[in-house]
C-alpha cells in the first residue's frame, strides 16, 4: 500500500530488459547511438511534430530547469503556479540554470492557473521597464502538483496569452502521461497545437529508472541545448542507456497503459475516499494522485497497518488525535486496485 | 578493436544484475535507500576513512563540477594541468558550479604537473590582492588525461604544497581504479594519506552504466553537497540504481579487477607499438590509455580494417598519408588481449 | 513642484565642496586614503558599533545585492515584503549577486511585514528539505516602499524571528535618515539593537551624488565583501570622491537634517491632501513619501501646471477624467515647504 | 613624482566643474537627462559611428565585464593575452558577468597578441565539440598592460581573423587616449575600421572622477545592455554626474589633450631611463607606462627621497641591493614633465 510517491516505485520489466538489450558491446557515446536515432523519430512521430528537437537527460529537474534556460534571460520572470514543483521542489535549479531569473507565482486555487490571473500578474503589457524583471516564459505543470488535469482549452487560453504578449510556454510533463490517459486526447492537441513550445515529457515517475525527454516544439528554442546540458554535466557518455529506457517506453504505447494503470488505481481509490464519512478531497483528482484530509487517529491507523503516503502539515503519530491533516496519495503503475482495495479496506 | 573511448564500452554483466535485483518494488527514494549505507560502509572501509562523506553522481563531469563547487569560491582560481578533462572536456561545468572560479593552467609536459610548476603559477604566498583571483583548490587527474600515472611521492609533494598554503587538493580520478591497478598501492595511500581532500571516484569508464562517487576525505567540504546536487539537478528519485551500480562494482573487488584487465590490454597494446618502426609514444602510457605517432597511411589502413580510435590533429581519410597523426587508443575493461593482438597484427 | 523621486533632486552643495576638496593631487587608491579611515570611524561613533564593518559603494541596488550576496547561499530563499525594491525594482540583481537564491514574498498591506506573516511564510522550524529553497535572510526596507515606517518594537520582533531560527536580517535603508528622523531614535536602536546584522545606509537620495554605505553589524559577515565588491565592478579606483561624500554627509549631522528638511516637506503635503476632499491617502505616509488617489482629471491639470510625479496604474493624459489613478509623490530635501504649498494651492 | 597609478592621479578642473554645473535642481534620472543625449551624439561625431551605442558607467571593470557579457555565452571562451587586465586584475568580473564563461589565454611577449598566436590558440576552424568551450569573443586592450601599443595593421590582422571565424572584437580601452595620442589616428581607425565591435573607452584614467564609456559598435550586440547594467547595480539614478563628466571629458577634445600630457611625461621618463647605465626598459613604452629594471639599492634610494611606484616582484625595502627588480611606471595627466625630470635628477 505505497502512496508516497511514485518516484519510490519499481521499473517496468520492459525498460530493465531494454537497458540489458543496449549492453551490446561497443558503441558510440553521447547521444550519437542510433537508439536516440529511433527516440527521437519515435516523440515526433507521437506529438506529430516533424520538426520537433528531442534530447534526454535523466532527471525531472534536470529537464525542466535545462529548458526554462533555453527560453529565459537571467534578468526574465518566469511566471508558475504558487504550487508549481520549479518553485517548490527543485531546490532553486530553475534558478541555477536561467542565470539567476526569478519566478514570480501566480494564484492557483485547485492548481491550475487561469489566463485571466496570468495576465493580471505579469501586468500591462509594455508596463515593464528596465528596473523590473522582464517578462520572460510561462510554466505550467501537467498533471498540476495538486492532482488536477488542464483542460485543453485552459491550455490553449494560456497558449494564446503567451502569444499574444510574446512570452513562451513551457509545460512541466512529469506527470504527461498521466494527463494523457485522463483526457484521452492526443499529445499535439495537449502541447503545441494548445501554444506550448516546449515539453518535459517524463518517464521516471511512470516505470522507468531515470529518463526524461526535453521536446522543443520550436527548435529554435534549442539552439543552446547541447551546451547547456553538458555545461551542467548533464550528458551522459553512456547515453544508450538513456535511449534504450526511453525507446522501451513509448514502443506500443507501454507508456499510456501504465499512464491509464495509474489513473485506474486512483480512480477507485478517490472514490473510496469519497465513500467514506471522515475523508475530505481537497483537490480535484483527476489522474494519479489526491490530497485527503483525514483525523489524524485515521491516518495513525493505516500507517501502523502498513500504508505509506506523505502527510503535508504535521506529524501523524503525534498530537490531538481529532485533528485534521492532509495526506497526498499518489498511485503508481505498479499499485494495481488489488491494494487499493486492501487500502480501502483498512480504511473501513 | 575497439580503443576509441571506455566511455563506449559496454557495463559489466555484473553491474546490470545488480540493477535488476534493485529493482524490487517500492523503495525510498533520493538516497535514502539502504543500498546507499552499504555503499557509504564500503567505500569508508577501502578506503580507510571512517569519517569520508560519499555522495553518487551519474557523470564525471557533475561529480568534478560538484566537487569544486563545493572547494572553490567564485572569486577563485582552480589550479590544474594545461591538459586537464576538467578545461578542455567539461564544456565550462566547473565555471558554471563555482559561480565563475577561473582555471589556471599547470605546464605538464608529460600530463603530470608538479608541486615546483604548481608553487610559480600560483605566485608567492600573500602576493595577491582582491584585485586577483585568490587560490582556490588545486586539481590533478589520476590516470592523468595523456596516460601517465601520478606517483606517490608525486602527490604527496602537491599535497604538501596544499596543505602548506592553505588550498585545498581534489583528484579527477574518473580512471582512479586503473591508477590504483597501475601502482598496486592502497585507496588510501594515493588519496588522503598525500593530502588529497576530496575525490571523483569514476564507475562509469569502467564497467558501470553511469555511476560516479564524490568523496570527501574531509567531511567538511560536503557541507552543502546534498543542496548543491539537487540544485544541479542531480539527484535521482530512483537512487537506488545508482548505489546498486556502485554496490555491485566494489563487490568482490570486481572494481580493481576491471582495471587490471584494462591496464593488462593497454600494456600488451604499448608493447606491441614499441616493437612498431613506424610507431612513436608521445606520453607515458603507464594505465589504459596511449598516445602514439604514426603515419596517416598507416593509421587509415587500420581504420578501413575495422579498428576504432581518436586522432586528435587532423583527418586520418584525407591529406598526405606520410604525415604523422597522433592518435589516442583506450583500452577498456571488455577489450580483451585477444583482440589487442588481432590489432597488432594488423598493424603489422 | 518635483514630486517624481527623491533621486533626481540636485545633491546638497556641501557635498560638492567636499568632493572638490577631495581633489587634492595623488592618493592612495580603491579606498585605502585617509577619508575612508574617518568615514568608518564617523560610521561607528553614530552607530555605536564599534566593530561595524563599512564599505562604500556607488548605487543602492550594487548595496543591497553585495550584502544580500554575503548573508543567501544559492540555494536559499531571501523573505521580503511583497512590495521590496529588491523584488520588483532592481532588474534581478539579487539574484544575480546571490548566485540564484529566490526571494519568497510575506504579504505587506500597508508596507511593513510583520514577524507574525512571516513566519507563516518561511514555515515550522525543520519542516524544509534539500528539495526546497532553504530559509536564508530576511530583508526590510526602512522606510517601506509604501512610505511607511517600522516601528522599533515591529523591527524587534522580526529580529527575534530571525534570531530564533538562525536566520539573518538585512535592512534596506535607502531612505534610512528619513525613517530615524521619522521615529526620532538613535541609528543603533533601529538597527543591530534590533537584530539587525547588516544595513544599506543610503546618501543619494538625501543629497549625495552617488554613495551608499553597506554597513555589517556583524563583521564576519562581510569577510568577503571586498572580493564580492570586485568581483561586481563596484570598486572605485579613485575611491576618495565616494569617501569625501559619506564623510561629507555625515559631518553636522547633514544627513539627519537633509531628512528632517524631506519629512517636513512630506507632512506638510500629507495635511495638505488629507484636507483636500477627492484626495484619498493609500498608505500611512509617515516619512517622504506619498500615495495618493485622485481623479485623473485633477491629476491632469497638476501635471498641465508643472507638477511632476509617478502614476502607478495608469496614463494621467488619456481616459475617463473621472477614474481615480494613484500618484506617488516624493518629496527630497531640496523640495522645500513653499514649492509644497504653491502645489497645495493648485490643487485648490 | 607619483608613478604609482594614472588611478591615484586628480580629476581635471574642467570635470569637476560640469559636475557643479550639472548639479542644477531636478532631472530625469537614469540616463534619460539631456545631457546623455549630447554625449551619445558626441562620440557618435568623435569616432564617426552614427549607429554605435554608448552607455556610461563608473568603473573600468564593470565596462569591460559587462560588455563582455554583452559578447559571450557562459559556455564560450574569451580569448585574450596572457597579461590581459580582465584575467589579472578583475576579480572574476568577467567570468560573472558572463555567468561563466572561460578565459583562454593567448601569449604575448610585449603585451600584444599576434593573429598568428591567436590563430593557433583557438584552434582549428569547426574542431571544438559540444565538450570544449566554444570560440568567443577576442580582447585586446590598447594600450597594452605592459605599456606597447597595437599598431593599426596589428589590430586589423586581428579584425580580420575574428570576422573570418565569426567571433567577435572587443577593445579594452581604459588607456585609448594615449593610445590615439600615441599613434596620432583616428578613433575609427583603430576600432570599428580595424574589425572591433565594442569599447571600453576609458575617463577614469585620464582626468576624470569615475566614468567609462561602453560604445558598441554594432548596436546589435548591446540589445541587452541596459538590462545587464541595472542587473549588475551600475544604473545611476542621478546618471547626470556621469554623463557631466563625460561630455567635458570629450569637450574641446580635452581627452587627447590630457593624454598627449602623460604620454610627453612618459617619453622623458623613458629617455631618461634610457640613458642610465642600470636601467633596463622591459617592454616597448609607447604610452604612457614602462617597465623597468633597476637594482633594489636604486629603487629604494628613490622611494626613500619621496617617489611611488609600484614594484611588481619583490620587496624594494629589503633583501640584496644589487638583485634587479621590475618598477612600473606610470605618468598621468597632471604629472608634468618637471616632476619627471626631478625624478630624473635623482636617480642620477
Amino acid at each position: 500500500m505505497q502512496f508516497a510517491s511514485d518516484n519510490a516505485g519499481p521499473a517496468h520489466p520492459a525498460i530493465l530488459e531494454a537497458i540489458a538489450k543496449a549492453n551490446d558491446g561497443h558503441q558510440r557515446a553521447y547521444g550519437s547511438e542510433s537508439a536516440m536515432d529511433r527516440v527521437r523519430a519515435r516523440i515526433r512521430e507521437i506529438f506529430e511534430a516533424p520538426q520537433a528537437e528531442v534530447h534526454l537527460v535523466a532527471t525531472g529537474t534536470a529537464a525542466n530547469a535545462l529548458i526554462l534556460g533555453c527560453m529565459a534571460k537571467p534578468w526574465d520572470a518566469v511566471f508558475c503556479s504558487e504550487h508549481a514543483h520549479i518553485e517548490h521542489d527543485e531546490g532553486n535549479a530553475p534558478e541555477f540554470y536561467t542565470g539567476g531569473a526569478k519566478l514570480s507565482l501566480v494564484p492557483a486555487p485547485d492548481g491550475r492557473i487561469t489566463a485571466a490571473e496570468l495576465d493580471r500578474v505579469i501586468g500591462p503589457v509594455g508596463a515593464r521597464s528596465f528596473h523590473n524583471a522582464q517578462p520572460g516564459p510561462i510554466s505550467i505543470t501537467q498533471v498540476t502538483e495538486t492532482g488536477s488535469v488542464y483542460a485543453l482549452d485552459q491550455i490553449c487560453a494560456i497558449g494564446d496569452l503567451a502569444r499574444a504578449r510574446g512570452q513562451r510556454l513551457h509545460m512541466d510533463g512529469a506527470r504527461f502521461a498521466n494527463a494523457v490517459a485522463a483526457l484521452g486526447c492526443s499529445p499535439a492537441d495537449m502541447t503545441w497545437r494548445a501554444g506550448v513550445d516546449a515539453l518535459s515529457f517524463g518517464g521516471t515517475k511512470n516505470g522507468c529508472l531515470g529518463v526524461e525527454a526535453a521536446i522543443f516544439f520550436d527548435p529554435a528554442l534549442a539552439a543552446d541545448f547541447a551546451l547547456r546540458r553538458k555545461r551542467g554535466g548533464h550528458l551522459f557518455s553512456k547515453h544508450r542507456f538513456l535511449s534504450a529506457q526511453m525507446e522501451a517506453y513509448l514502443a506500443g504505447d507501454l507508456w499510456r497503459d501504465l499512464a491509464r494503470r495509474a489513473n485506474a488505481a486512483c480512480t477507485k481509490l478517490v472514490a473510496g475516499l469519497l465513500a467514506h464519512p471522515e475523508a475530505e478531497i481537497l483537490h480535484p483528482a483527476e489522474a494519479n494522485l489526491v490530497f485527503v484530509s483525514l483525523p489524524r487517529a485515521t491516518l495513525r491507523r493505516l500507517i501502523e497497518a502498513g500504508a505509506d503516503f506523505y502527510v503535508m502539515d504535521g506529524d501523524p503519530m503525534t498530537g490531538d488525535p481529532a485533528e485534521r491533516l492532509t495526506a497526498r496519495m499518489v498511485c503508481d503503475w505498479s499499485l494495481g486496485e488489488e491494494r487499493v482495495a486492501r487500502f480501502l479496506s483498512l480504511l473501513g
